[in-house]
């Protein structure tokens, strides 16, 4: 039977999960998703993090549908503004939400533990496969990881999280490169954020907007 | 104070959310983010998402930390292999799933509704913004949407739903041109599904992997 | 014996699913059944509904008699207005069920596998007798049907859904064809709607009258 | 709302039929219903009927889904083979069921009180409509029906009653003018029967192959 095939093929734990979701959360919030079909989305936040299993943007920040507008790539980068007629997954996502959607805050939230960072931090790594996706995507971190890579002051891990938070400064100042990100941020129409997720201890860091710094709010 | 001005500025409903996740899910499952964190992520499957503010994998499937890889780019979209030297977020994604974490699943998971969508079957559409990411990006559409733009015999919401699904065969199509994918499914190692998520009833419709039909696995 | 001759050929599944008839519901509704006989039939609804065994409309909708003036034709389809003095079975019994019966509601009811649609869609259908009778009736619905038989990016199961789907709406288009009904449609004495009934899971889905798309209604 | 609006506009009635079906005979024959959508309809028997909302050949043979390929016109009437490249409704249906569907035995099932039938018997009845459909389709019926009309010696209920017995066995007359079933008939391989339905009574009287005559099989 046709049906059969397909369900029994489709992988279990992603079925179950799913039918907790109707009997949990859709079946609590059938109006809202209703509302938010007939409706459209507005989210408040664009959120761009990291494809990690263990750092779901959702899950750190408990936001329910229609909060959160969310791309998700490996390590969670912006690249430069370049409007040169290629295809660019990342910046089609940034107009979409910031023209289309007219979110009014963007976060930069990596983590730690980001094994796309770690791979930008190896000078040894060899492609994963002869396509070298990684290593072209991770090249765009390639001017800032430079001199961590050469640095014997700092431990390994001591480089990861350095990484980890200079990419989001990268990154953030990859997005003001796009002239509708800065215009409506010097209007005041719409806010830069970054936050880094400490995985192991759940911790959320924010970026001081000043200064670059990641901080606890709640410390 | 530098702190204040940062908890100022960060966006009050994530702040708020995040407080929820550290006395629920994180205080459930502390241990378990340790582990994750000490032993690294084992997700096992890859999903690519959109990132509709509707349509999160981890809601949807219920998931927890350390399960989903999860890709979320506009339209839930995987481009053909280019092996150009080019940086392809999508591609380097996909390649870091299957060759560095050997995911065994990979779902390309598509949603009703999708912004996405309406603007590839929009044949006026105008650019968003002068780079045009969008169009570029949908653009990759342009072969399967033409067809679908110039039928007066689906509705506006047949031909989206219609798109939708032929958009999640078609970037099915453009998994198997990557060779590390073809060659892990041929050896039935990975495998490779499809879902189309309904916003407004919550259904979960799974391809077919024979006919390329979307059904509902619990009917 | 004459009688027995008679009652040895006809079909014995009719004659005890008659005797059933009798014992149940006629017994039950025998006054029902009088009435009707006495004061005439004053069906509320007209059905245009396929030859189907699968979806007979009082089976679906569970009416009694006296509620349906039925319509069964292949596809469940409506003709063109064509007063040319030739005869036309579905055309007489519109105008009998609108002028005579003075219904009030009009349903053109599809279903999903619908044999005679399949047919429209086989670009290299043979006639099935040299009447061609199917290839004829089944031509109303070309100019139509043209469009998908060329899609090659809807599966099989979505082009025959879509067409069921699309020829509803072009019957009642047909339907519109027919002074007699359009006029008691714009004084607001006639309301013409669509159905679809899904054998496999028993759904019906109706058709929104403003956008033409099927939903249902339960949902 | 979009789906609030069609479900006001279509007939409360049929909608709390429909819900009867799904928790009743659906609940019930769920299996069957699948297994009929997945292998095909395998109909024993066509009946031809009347659109008579009296008169539903599944109610009255209390048939289940699966079980009657059902043809409804006004009066019943099956008209005389015609390849003349004009669409003919009820031909169509005959040809299918009889090629396509290998049906073995074809019912032409008539009713009292038909109205139809006294519509043929009244010499000065006025066109419904401009189109005058009901004079064109029961003009099959004038080579029999001026005879009667002319009776002064029948009574009137006798007349409307000779003519319904007369027209089902003209339609099987008709019946055989087509050469895909008059050969099956001769092989043996498709059998045909007349039926009359006495709405008031609840009676089935079946015709008598031999003689023509109509007689009740319980009697």
């Amino acid at each position: 039977m046709t049906q059969k095939d397909a369900t029994q093929t489709f992988p279990d734990k992603l079925l179950s999960g799913y039918q907790r979701f109707m009997q949990g959360r859709y079946a609590d919030e059938r109006d809202r998703y209703r509302d938010l079909a007939e409706a459209g989305q507005k989210p408040h936040t664009l959120i761009v993090a990291c494809c990690d299993s263990r750092a779901a943007p959702e899950t750190v920040f408990n936001s329910g549908p229609g909060e959160l507008f969310v791309v998700r790539n490996v390590a969670n980068l912006v690249p430069p503004y370049a409007p040169d007629g290629e295809y660019h997954s990342t910046s089609a996502a940034l107009e979409f939400a910031v023209q289309s959607l007219r979110i009014r805050d963007i976060v930069v939230m990596g983590h730690g533990r980001c094994g796309g960072i770690s791979a930008a931090l190896d000078p040894g790594l060899k492609p994963l496969s002869p396509g070298d996706f990684i290593g072209r995507w991770m090249g765009l971190l390639k001017p800032v990881a430079a001199e961590l890579q050469n640095s014997s002051l700092l431990t390994t891990a001591e480089r990861q999280t350095a990484l980890e938070r200079i990419s989001i400064r990268h990154s953030i100042e990859n997005l003001r490169s796009f002239p509708c990100i800065s215009i409506l941020e010097e209007q005041k129409k719409l806010r830069i954020h970054g936050a880094w997720f400490d995985i192991s201890t759940g911790e959320l860091w924010v970026m001081d907007w000043k200064t670059g710094d990641f901080i606890r709010p709640d410390h």
